[in-house]
């Protein structure tokens, strides 16, 4: 419950965009991750960073905790209210506010999906590039430093973000940077932003940089039979500099659901999905190389999508691969988990993650964005089979710990959240400490998110 | 002076490694910036970790500043010791620790430069982008966010830098990230370290990432009548989408300079430099779509430089353009100001300022990074005109503040240092107060080199 005084305050700023009802507050504590649900006590629904700024002071004043929200779709619980509070909901700041098209860039507001910027710069020649499966909000991505299929040659939220305006804890509104390319003028706030998963601040808008489409794109899947050579081709290709656009991998056990569920007759085995951007002259090239590559390596046939609609059917059924799994494995609950390692240790590291899952008894497909050495696993616990969440968890750690060992990170673009929070430390040690200094000087109160990332009282 | 007790036990850990030699502390206090030099009081050569380490403590237990020094060639007082005490210099610490050659990383000391990390990395097929003109240290080049000719296409040192080991101000050491290509764990420390300057710790580690030598480079010079013509060819050649690996203006005052000192015949009109990598078609490709831009805009023909020993004639010119100024420029004094601005404000940018140089009577030639709509002046301050430094006082004044205007920034690589602390306050106003919360946070005895980039009392 949050304080009565607060409660009136809001109200009267916001109306009917401040809410206490169950269900509101219960949909805005909940996500597909395999953690319990937290509900916030309030949901408000800002349109400008002046109501946002005043919902933060309002908050500040009262010390209620504050969880940013785009469009719950993070996945180790990033947006649940441990400590209750008010959720600052930003879906409605869903306005694409400049796009200047001669400097490649766009300006936001937080709440616009990454469908909707595409939608709008259709016609302009332009695209934005960072994909992750779900159709996130501008504002969420920055905050979990998202990427998604396309990173591998554009880059991550990290490379992508310009500048952002925020709301402090403090209710100020501050401007990270300005539009050039490249600055060297003091500390990379919009860096320290980006990944800070609301613990900082509030994003209000967010300046993106912009690609001009390709002159060509040619997508394919090619089979495997064996993981080892998959990834061996992956490892090659990028070692030789292949400016890929895109390289996934799903195995065996997510084509079958993809299969099941996006009406598909890919053969049951390992597969890469790629895409290649450039000229006509220069994509021709590419595939070249990698055909090459992968002959190599024993790959089987690729199959082409050489139309928009056929390249737009393949790249739904990898998106949609994440929500193939829980409609192919019914009756589980999926535990989503997230880890990236040095490229050379990419085969090693999938191997023994395989044989593990083996061991375990459990569906737990594979997939990822392997051109980074990126990947996650699904891991499904079965209702009624409570010994399902001590294996995956069992699973995940031993996932974690190996990518640790490979020189690897936690977490590769799904942010720490909740589920993350003690890998962290293991894999940062003194660094988390630096964090925690951060979070002191910018939140003293820990309003912002509290409980993520990193263990902190404020 | 620095404290006895300190001096003592500074000699103690380092020997001769420890110097107050009045003309050791000089040469490291001072630069060619436009700004008086300021020495520290001793100078430490660490050759470890662990020793930079006991340095920072010992410092750290008598309130006694540190000022981290690489080769001194940074152009905004950044290495001043305006409050005395002890400059780290850390050129001794230069070993390449390890080349992850299937991983395109490699581990470095800070005190490498980047001449000596490509010489090293000749005979393996890669190489590292970022080349500031002057062979700076990689520890000094991650601490002003350095840049250089190739940033257009392979970024900056915030794009190039992976992981970091830090020595705090308290003297713990951490380590920013692992050595995955991407991750979401946490504040991206990192990118905090990386543009700044020294003030919140010292770099002991850099690792960076690397590219494999393109298959073809081809490199040309191109004369152009109008300045417009050359920066309206460029503005095209980025907005196409043309990945060009380099492209640098050189004014009609920078080539007379060049020509004179290099003993080259270069039309004495403004030019672009170009460099292209790619395949054998990819860079016939974009020599192609590049000429046909130029030639659109009335370019004159390019002077191709096919033969590596050409290519590396030609940007040893462009590099030595800095280097060629003063020579040129008998008995003069220089202030090199570097700015940034959105490449569709980059012409009348351009224009403007050469309006206000003619109107200044100084010789000021100017060159840049323009693909990225970065550009610099040497204004040239004759000795025994007074005068001078109050016209290239209201010169970089004026450039500066049109660079804000433009929605652009007052340092594009350079950094902060001294010289563009009251700029920094416009350019990001309240963002620069959340800077300073980190600084207080992190060196809450404000002994890392106090007075840069913005004021803090500690
Ligand atoms: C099917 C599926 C596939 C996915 N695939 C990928 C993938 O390929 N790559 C990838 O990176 N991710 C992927 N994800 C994860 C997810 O889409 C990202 O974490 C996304 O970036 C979150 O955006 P959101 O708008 O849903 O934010 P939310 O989930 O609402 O919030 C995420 C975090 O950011 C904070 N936050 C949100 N908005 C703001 C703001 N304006 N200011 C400050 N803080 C804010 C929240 O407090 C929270 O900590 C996938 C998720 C699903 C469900
Ligand atoms: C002729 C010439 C041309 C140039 N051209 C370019 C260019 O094209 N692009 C560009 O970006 N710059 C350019 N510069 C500027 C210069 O080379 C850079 O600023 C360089 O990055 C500084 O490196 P350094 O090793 O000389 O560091 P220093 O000048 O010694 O130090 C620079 C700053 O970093 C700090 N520092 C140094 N080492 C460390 C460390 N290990 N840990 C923490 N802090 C540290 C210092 O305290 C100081 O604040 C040019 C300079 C010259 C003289």
């Amino acid at each position: 419950m949050i304080d009565q005084g607060l409660a009136a305050q809001l109200e009267a700023l916001l109306g009917d965009r401040f809410t206490c009802s169950p269900g509101v507050c219960t949909e805005h504590g909940r996500d597909i991750s395999h953690l319990d649900p937290h509900s916030p006590d309030a949901v408000v629904f800002p349109l400008s960073t002046e109501e946002v700024q005043a919902v933060v002071k309002a908050c500040a004043a009262h010390g209620t905790p504050i969880v940013p929200y785009g469009v719950g779709t993070s996945l180790e619980g990033n947006i649940h209210a441990l400590r209750g509070g008010v959720c600052i909901d930003l879906s409605r700041m869903d306005k694409i506010l400049k796009v200047n098209q001669n400097d490649l860039d766009v300006v936001v507001e937080p709440g616009v999906t990454r469908l909707q910027l595409n939608e709008y710069l259709r016609d302009t020649g332009l695209f934005f590039p960072i994909d992750p499966g779900a159709n996130a909000t501008i504002g969420g991505m920055a905050s979990t430093r998202a990427s998604g299929t396309n990173a591998v040659r554009y880059g991550t939220m990290k490379d992508n973000v310009l500048s952002l305006e925020v709301v402090t804890p403090s209710g100020e509104v501050i401007r990270t940077a300005r539009r050039a390319r490249k600055s060297s003028a003091g500390y990379d706030l919009t860096r320290l932003y980006v990944g800070s998963e609301g613990t900082l601040g509030i994003i209000t808008e967010v300046t993106l940089r912009l690609y001009g489409m390709p002159e060509k794109i040619a997508s394919a899947v090619c089979p495997f039979d064996d993981i080892g050579n998959a990834i061996q081709s992956v490892m090659e290709t990028i070692q030789l500099g292949v400016p890929i656009a895109r390289i996934e991998f799903l195995d065996t056990q997510t084509i079958r659901a993809v299969n099941h569920v996006s009406k598909l007759d890919l053969p049951e085995s390992p597969h890469l999905f790629l895409e290649f951007h450039g000229t006509e002259q220069g994509v021709d090239e590419q595939v070249a190389l990698v055909s090459e590559i992968f002959a190599g390596n024993g790959a089987g046939a690729f199959q082409w999508a050489e139309k928009p609609e056929d390249r737009t059917k393949l790249w739904q059924a990898r998106h949609d691969a994440a929500l193939s799994i829980p409609a192919y494995a019914t009756n589980t609950r999926q535990w989503w988990t997230d880890i990236c390692v040095p490229i050379s240790r990419l085969a090693d590291c999938i191997a023994e993650t395989h044989a593990d899952i083996a061991e375990s008894g459990l569906y737990a497909p594979m997939l990822g964005h392997v051109g980074d050495g990126n990947f996650h696993l699904a891991i499904c616990q079965r209702e009624g089979e409570p010994e399902d969440v001590e294996r995956a968890k069992t699973l995940n750690d031993r996932l974690v710990r190996r990518a640790l060992a490979a020189g690897g990170t936690c977490t590769g673009e799904h942010g720490v959240g909740r589920g993350k929070m003690a890998y962290l430390e293991e894999e940062l040690g003194g660094s988390v400490d630096v964090m925690r200094s951060i979070k002191q000087a910018l939140d003293p109160g820990n309003i912002m998110n509290p409980d993520k990332i990193f263990h902190f009282q404020g």
